[in-house]
């Protein structure tokens, strides 16, 4: 594909209303073929990890951002740049730990949810977005970030907001590779 | 949701490549799943059904069309608004029998196989895209049209072009309603 870095391009924009609606198709074809909830979370967690290992190409082609050279730096380009490029939204970013690695993305609205009034009772442990999670997981896997990325509330489980937790994991060998 | 009909709201729109390795983490899943291409594409194909028949309301809110006159000017719709709208690109269409309720929609490109080089060789008869034919049939009972929609031609199976066949079904008591 040949691209212009950095310029938006409006073919590159489809309608979220069959997206969420191809989403929830995948959700519930998982919900079928799993009955724990906790295998539907873990398929969707490794199958957004796969995604995002490849989103973060074009994500990098298309923002044209500079190198992040912070954990702060870094959530905020997830939550202004990459949210905003993907799902049209821009959640509120907060840092949850005076280690300064634990940062807290805030979505009032969730645009994967649209259609989807509640889970059902029998389903009460689905991540219904846990795809979002991975996708995360994978694209900061791709840049040399180690990452846990988990819902920490969710709106679908009658919470105020959906808040996913992103805590970036300090590695010994990440500490000797700055100091060199 | 609250909506203006007719008017386009940017948050509406996606990044295309989200989309794009959902729907092909969704293939790939059902791949698992069924062994026979047969079944992969009739999944498919109901499941895009499904979100045809919720998706023609968010179309006929935001495009706020009027009632086409013949099937000649609702393959028109489908292909010069719906996808427009939807994937972001808009097919040629040819009417392709003397009855005129036959028409073809011609892709030179096809969006959603963005990341898609071809087709496994043990995959053969897949119509990867087959999603998109139960969407368009879901969509078309809505407004009391029965269709058969299927891929004609399929350039991941070394077509030259994307083609998806659409035939309105005339039934005897359609007929009989015109006349009245």
């Amino acid at each position: 594909m040949s691209r212009s870095p950095g310029r938006k391009q409006e073919n590159h924009k489809i309608s979220r209303e069959l997206f969420v609606l191809t989403y929830g198709a995948l959700v519930a074809q998982l919900c079928k073929d799993y009955e724990k909830d906790e295998d539907v979370n873990a398929y969707l967690d490794r199958m957004g990890y796969s995604i995002g290992i490849r989103l973060i190409d074009d994500f990098l082609a298309r923002s044209a951002v500079k190198k992040c050279r912070s954990y702060s730096e870094t959530a905020d380009m997830i939550a202004q740049v990459a949210f905003k490029m993907y799902l049209g939204v821009t959640p509120s970013v907060s840092c949850s730990s005076a280690m300064g690695n634990e940062f807290s993305l805030i979505l009032d609205k969730n645009p994967l949810v649209d259609f989807v009034e509640e889970l059902p009772a029998e389903r009460a442990s689905l991540c219904y977005c846990n795809l979002l999670c991975g996708v995360i997981r994978g694209a900061l896997e791709m840049v040399q970030l180690a990452a846990e990325v988990t819902f920490l509330q969710d709106r679908l489980k009658g919470d105020a907001v959906t808040e996913i937790g992103i805590t970036f994991l300090r590695k010994p060998e990440d500490r000797k590779h700055k100091r060199n």
